[in-house]
């Protein structure tokens, strides 16, 4: 019952098949695609282009939020689709076509491609293929397990493919805190200043007129690879958790402590879950990634609220 | 007649020598001093401090905003007071004793130094010692030509000597905008977004009472040592101003630009100093030192407004 999922009954009539979607992908084009650390990205629209690509030879300009998930890097990379690909990419085939000189690759930090857009230092995508819960009454786009650039690729680009996700939940909707910024030279400050302060919308705001196609899925993300905790992680865990008592002890820190920042990948995860047996409580994060430990954490009572560009989860919490 | 510069009549009876004020500081002491980049360095205390030392050793802890001017540095090494100096210094008689671990040194990114002090993680200092232009009806400190960590060493210190150097203009008066970041872990962005933005107050707002000393200087800030302009420097402008035209008839700036900010040095200053022969108006600059080829950039019309922590000139600027 996907038609549940696209609340603006008159884009109903733009459902396509991934094949047809991925024939609006021209030859020459830059497409921004969703995606953040293998989360969250568009799926049936790159694998067909990449089918496409087989028989009819074309060549784009790929960004993204930062690495694609479920081989998407490889199988465009060896249909020769990639000409030029931005910011951030982990797939090992793709690395050796840069590697090789067969692809461009701009290695970038992540808040930049957007900022160099806006300035008009980089050219803006033809077309964006953004993964997607829903669609709003007002046509507006909810995507699903990450943002990252997804917003600006849709508001920059002419053109927007949508990918319905049916195996994502539909309680994703209202998770997501999309806020732009406003422009240089009179930039002000991002009004965010507490974890759990919302200063967006949860959906992408677009003239639905822009939406060309929608595409039905039904693929989960790539499960996360990273591994569980052991007596290394947990003696790291140990000392951090040493140390934050002592600045609680020293009254530079009440035992809320200040908001975390963790960073991605085993050891990062594994040292936040050993705050589980810790003494701390109503705990807040920011993060890039929230990986399992961030919700193995709001189960355990500890973590209180949680912010982060993705939701990367193994296969054992993607089942829960 | 410097009765004139301290407008809290209850303070006069607070004046007294150098060398008095000196034995304000006490062995073991920390102490906190203005002066960034040898701009607004108190002078005449710490120069009294060296000399009583020859006679009667102490040892201070030492914290600036940077460096110090007039080769204070260099006496208070040579005299054996300093134990530890911090966030930064550029004297080659203290550097080498650093070096012969004669002196604990931390080399600190300039912005942490009161941050680390705030979250109780360094000794507040024990006593500050401000140069000044003037003293207010309320009996807060008009710093002179810098003030990087000054306001925060006053408001801080348990007690404060201030230098009033008779030998800066009384004009200086009214150039500051001194703010008082909030704390964490609710802070809130500095509410600064142009260059021409006011967000603080003209003095140091200080409690008179913790004023202990104020002591009566004439000693001009050392001159900048920057070399003038040459061929190469006037090179490095031309490509600069070249990239900047080429910006503007791409459309992705006006002939305004966006808010410059220089660097220090010989070349930064002859850099920007090229900027008088382009065809750019109205600029606006943030430094962290404002140097000649601001006040050139100023007399000339190109620059409408530079904001910066310290005001550091030639012998030739100082004397205009």
């Amino acid at each position: 019952m996907y038609r549940d999922r696209i609340r603006l009954s008159s884009l109903h009539s733009k459902v396509m098949s991934a094949a047809d979607a991925a024939g609006l992908i021209e030859d020459g084009m830059t497409v921004g695609m969703s995606g953040f650390t293998r989360a969250g990205e568009a799926k049936a629209v790159p694998h067909a282009l990449a089918e496409r690509a087989k028989q009819s030879p074309l060549k784009i300009s790929l960004m993204t939020g930062a690495s694609l998930g479920n081989d998407l890097d490889k199988q465009l990379t060896e249909a020769g689709v990639l000409a030029r690909r931005m910011p951030f990419q982990v797939d090992s085939t793709l690395r050796k076509a840069i590697n090789d000189g067969k692809v461009m690759f701009i290695d970038q930090h992540l808040s930049e491609t957007v900022e160099q857009l806006r300035n008009q230092q980089l050219k803006l995508p033809d077309i964006a293929v953004i993964e997607a819960v829903a669609i709003t009454e007002q046509g507006h786009i909810v995507p699903t397990t990450s943002v990252g650039n997804s917003a600006s690729f849709a508001i920059f680009a002419k053109q927007v493919i949508v990918e319905i996700n049916l195996s994502h939940n539909t309680n994703l909707e209202g998770l997501h805190d999309i806020y732009i910024p406003t422009y240089r030279p009179t930039r002000t400050p991002i009004p965010l200043v507490k974890v759990d302060d919302r200063i967006g919308s949860s959906a992408i705001p677009i003239d639905p007129a822009k939406i060309v196609g929608i595409v039905i899925s039904n693929q989960p993300d790539s499960p996360s690879t990273v591994l569980p905790p052991d007596g290394e992680t947990q003696g790291i865990a140990d000392h951090l958790i040493n140390f934050l008592k002592k600045e609680v002890d020293a009254g530079r820190m009440t035992n809320k402590l200040g908001p975390l920042q963790a960073g991605i990948g085993s050891i990062a995860n594994a040292v936040m879950c050993g705050l589980i047996d810790s003494p701390f409580e109503d705990l807040t994060m920011y993060s890039e990634v929230l990986q399992d430990s961030t919700f193995d954490l709001i189960d355990a009572g500890k973590l209180s609220f949680a912010s982060g560009s993705s939701i990367t989860l193994s296969t054992r919490r993607n089942a829960d």
